[in-house]
């Protein structure tokens, strides 16, 4: 199937407005912090969240809002990730909802919330009750890309996909926005995304769907092996573009799943070449593995590994330390069965060591992105983990970043 | 029972020499790199081994070696891991325990290896057979010190405890040394750790209190989460203060494993505390638990967690990324139920922050040891862990390690 990439994010598809606005939620500063994303109508929606115990207010808030698979608008902001903050906490998500129901004339339910910042710190819904009209009133089809700014934190880009993708004559269209950058290896959801469709989805194919396409791409990021408390991606599915109704499994579900997976794996891999302090994205492919879980154990154990992060960040082509990483990872698997490349240079073979140019090794350094290879030997079984190298700046952005 | 903290290491037991000479297997360094320890006679001894797929050459080695219960001496190198080398790597590791053997006319499986440096790399066996007779001339009732210092690689300061008790009149010496600064988090066993004693302890018996004393110390550390291919820890019991041979189970066999987890757990914090760019040690005890599991994974989870050493290292006492590591660690609990102190100040009770002084709080971040306390509400169970700070130094020492 053919993907056509397309500017715009979110608003890239038919129905959908966003806006965005500076309410202050961090104290002292001017930057944009509440991003409102509104359908035309109540659509189908569907949402992951965190796994994380300790789950935000607005993750409690939103999974309730959501079991009647509807919704209208999302509200995010940053600056605060209303975690750890009780009933005081449950009270200002449902209020803030409330807040934009009442102006956009809907029910409280069929708003979802997301926040995202500083944890443990009440939050206030005065801020909410102030600025959510001036939201709605920024509201714009073309407002993707100031949504996708004032949900940032310690992201240094906004992260943003959209791909027209065409069935059955008729053109749709799938958009989303991301952020994420410390606090990050998503389980079962990411930071915040925001996901929309103009394809006519049904709400059980839409929960389907973006399972899915979530475990193949936000799941398999890894910034620093940290679970958010507030990690959630929803996704909205107008039906503005036409079409039969998408209820099951089908070529138009395929169709749209295919498109789904793509927006959401360059959001995956946009958040992982912004990790907090990142020079380079790393992308672990680990082959022959025994079993689904055996590959993703051995990836995630590499990507996770700082020294092979630190390696990566000194441009040290140190395969020792992936095989270390592999070999703790709980993976089964033989070391004389094992080959690893790193950049495209065999730099293990069998296990043992292969002889390499050092010199090309620090030109394909150079590179963006840098590609870690390892054969298991042990099964047919394949996957990919994205992360970011360890450097200095990590330290100093997590060092400092309360005060 | 009383312990006496004494000088000297492995070598304040009777009927135990070492000594150190500078082989030469790091490239253009003097420094001594190679220890021999030597008992006056073959006695009883044990060993517990990383679990790591790919283990080192003289791990396998050391296991089969270690088959019969008894050991006369552990040669020890750093600076060449002697790990992912193959066939090539077995011989040198044979070889080097063939050369101790000829050299004190013993049995070749009466002599335990270990090695520490860089993986991958082969190492020549020459430098064996040149310097293990040296080694053996330099040997010395007092050189446990210098035994010590020839096994440091990124290491800071030399790891040594000693301590005697008493039991049915006879004093009793348990002594060990150890190395460990990066690739730590002990699976089994630490990096490299020589434990000597003068207590006449059965082979079986001996196995049972190395493995007690380990699971409550060493494999309680954490530097940062990668498991090393070369951990090896080694007992060696002279027997030679006397007394009644110990079998089973005893008063004289819990005297013993009480000092020899005193000693593993001096050894512990030394290897935590020297983690490689550390400023602080961090004990994070963890109460409240509802199964030893959960204790651990719990406890764990925050002493890896970059973004709450990190938070230490800035001296931040933000509990936010310690709830957030508690709640993504898969021990179960309710968030309402949680405490948590920092440097014993409440900075959360039952999942809500509790206002604190942060002037307090960053005067206590000057002491050397920073106590996480985290009670989980949800059992009975308690564990520790220690582990270190993440700070720039750990980035740079990492980014620049084979070059």
């Amino acid at each position: 199937m053919e993907l056509t990439w397309l500017e715009g994010g979110i608003t890239a598809v038919q129905g959908i407005e966003a806006g965005a606005v500076a309410a202050g939620f961090k104290q002292g500063s001017r930057r944009t912090d509440l991003a409102l994303v509104v359908a035309d109508k109540t659509c189908a929606a569907a949402g992951v969240f965190t796994r994380n115990i300790f789950c935000a207010a607005p993750v409690t808030v939103s999974r309730t809002h959501l079991a009647d698979g509807t919704a209208r608008a999302v509200l995010l902001n940053s600056g605060n990730a209303n975690a750890a903050t009780g009933k005081q906490g449950m009270d200002v998500a449902q209020g803030s909802a409330q807040c934009v129901a009442e102006a956009l004339g809907c029910r409280d339910e069929d708003v979802l919330v997301a926040s995202t910042g500083v944890i443990g710190v009440p939050l206030d819904l005065a801020l909410f009750e102030v600025n959510v009209p001036k939201a709605v009133a920024a509201l714009s089809p073309t407002g993707g890309p100031d949504a996708a700014r004032a949900i940032m934190t310690t992201d240094t880009v906004s992260k943003e996909a959209a791909v027209c993708y065409e069935y059955d004559g008729i053109a749709y269209v799938v958009g989303g926005m991301a952020k994420g950058s410390g606090m990050i290896m998503p389980d079962m959801a990411t930071m915040l995304a925001v996901l929309t469709t103009d394809a006519p989805v049904g709400v059980i194919a839409l929960k389907t769907a973006l399972k899915a396409a979530v475990d193949v791409s936000f799941n398999k990021v890894t910034v620093d092996s940290d679970t958010s408390t507030n990690d959630s991606c929803y996704l909205l599915a107008t039906g503005a573009a036409g079409g039969m109704e998408v209820l099951g499994p089908c070529d138009a579900y395929d169709a749209f799943v295919a498109a789904l997976t793509a927006v959401c794996e360059s959001l995956a891999k946009q958040i992982a070449q912004d990790g907090e302090g990142a020079s380079r994205l790393i992308s672990v492919h680990v082959a022959g593995a025994a079993s689904d879980a055996d590959a993703d154990l051995c990836a995630r154990a590499i990507a996770n590994s700082p020294l092979v992060k630190t390696a990566i960040a000194g441009h040290d082509a140190n395969w020792g330390r992936i095989a270390m990483a592999a070999g703790k990872s709980g993976a089964v698997f033989m070391q004389e069965d094992v080959d690893i490349d790193i950049m495209g240079i065999p730099v293990c073979r069998k296990g043992l060591t292969v002889p390499f140019d050092e010199e090309e090794a620090l030109k394909r350094f150079e590179e963006p992105e840098i590609a870690i290879r390892v054969d298991l030997g042990a099964g047919e079984v394949q996957t990919d983990i994205w992360t970011c190298d360890l450097t200095h700046e990590y330290i100093s952005i997590n060092g400092d970043y309360r005060t």
